[in-house]
């Protein structure tokens, strides 16, 4: 198969390797005091008085350190036409600085756009997993995808 | 009511008011470099060629600016214990920069938990409204919140 994935690349059923993220402390908080300044993202002994247990990444900095896996991995190689939307996001666990987080991408279904003939949507099932062998957070995501008979 | 926010103090059918944002080009393009480095997240003229119609943020990027206006406009100042996570993210219009981004949060339902008896969770439906009064993304979050008996 070419690295350059088009609509009919995708087959239910195929699990596409991502690869990992070291989750850097720096960086959870720079995101935290940008985009969800509460206090368990930001200071240890904050997390560690939370449901969290100590100080842990923002939901949606885990989620956006999956999507630059997501753009590496699968996307930046391919015809995407971005995403009308998500599903299913769950945190699982909470994500450590320190973590080495290690992603994947499940096909669950392909679907060709009558209204849209030049496009067509699959539907991954992301799971990012920590270095201990823990899911931490998956999600469902549906992505547009250029057909190959439409590429140039 | 106070503006410091327990679990009893949510009500399925409230509207609370979350405040704007106005989208900048260089922290979409900050955004995109670091975690969605797709080309039309990052020049415009790989914008205008894509079905987003111009240089746009990355759907992470506007749930995370939506994310500092939920801690701003009603998080940070409340018994917010996280979130298991987020359902149905529909990103339905492109977001540009220069549009000015209008949050709300109305209450779907409550639900106080038997496991754990200091918490409730509180499940939300977010919407954010560009200045053309048309919606660019709505989403659903289940968030935990401290009950007031259990306050200091």
């Amino acid at each position: 198969m070419s690295t350059f994935r088009h609509f009919e690349d995708f087959e239910p059923g195929q699990v596409i390797p991502l690869g990992s993220k070291l989750v850097d402390r720096d960086e959870v908080i720079a995101f935290a005091t940008e985009f969800d300044p509460q206090p368990f993202h930001l200071d240890e002994e904050a997390g560690k008085a939370s449901v969290l247990g100590g100080l842990a990444a923002s939901g949606w900095h885990t989620s956006s350190m999956l999507m630059r896996l997501m753009c590496d991995g699968l996307l930046l190689a391919s015809s995407c036409n971005g995403s009308p939307g998500i599903d299913e996001v769950r945190w699982m666990r909470p994500v450590f600085p320190g973590d080495t987080l290690n992603a994947t991408a499940e096909v669950l279904a392909t679907r060709a756009l009558r209204s849209r003939p030049g496009l067509g949507v699959v539907t991954l099932r992301m799971t990012l997993v920590n270095q201990h062998g823990v899911p931490v957070m998956t999600l469902e995501n549906s992505i547009l995808f250029g057909r190959r008979e439409n590429a140039a």
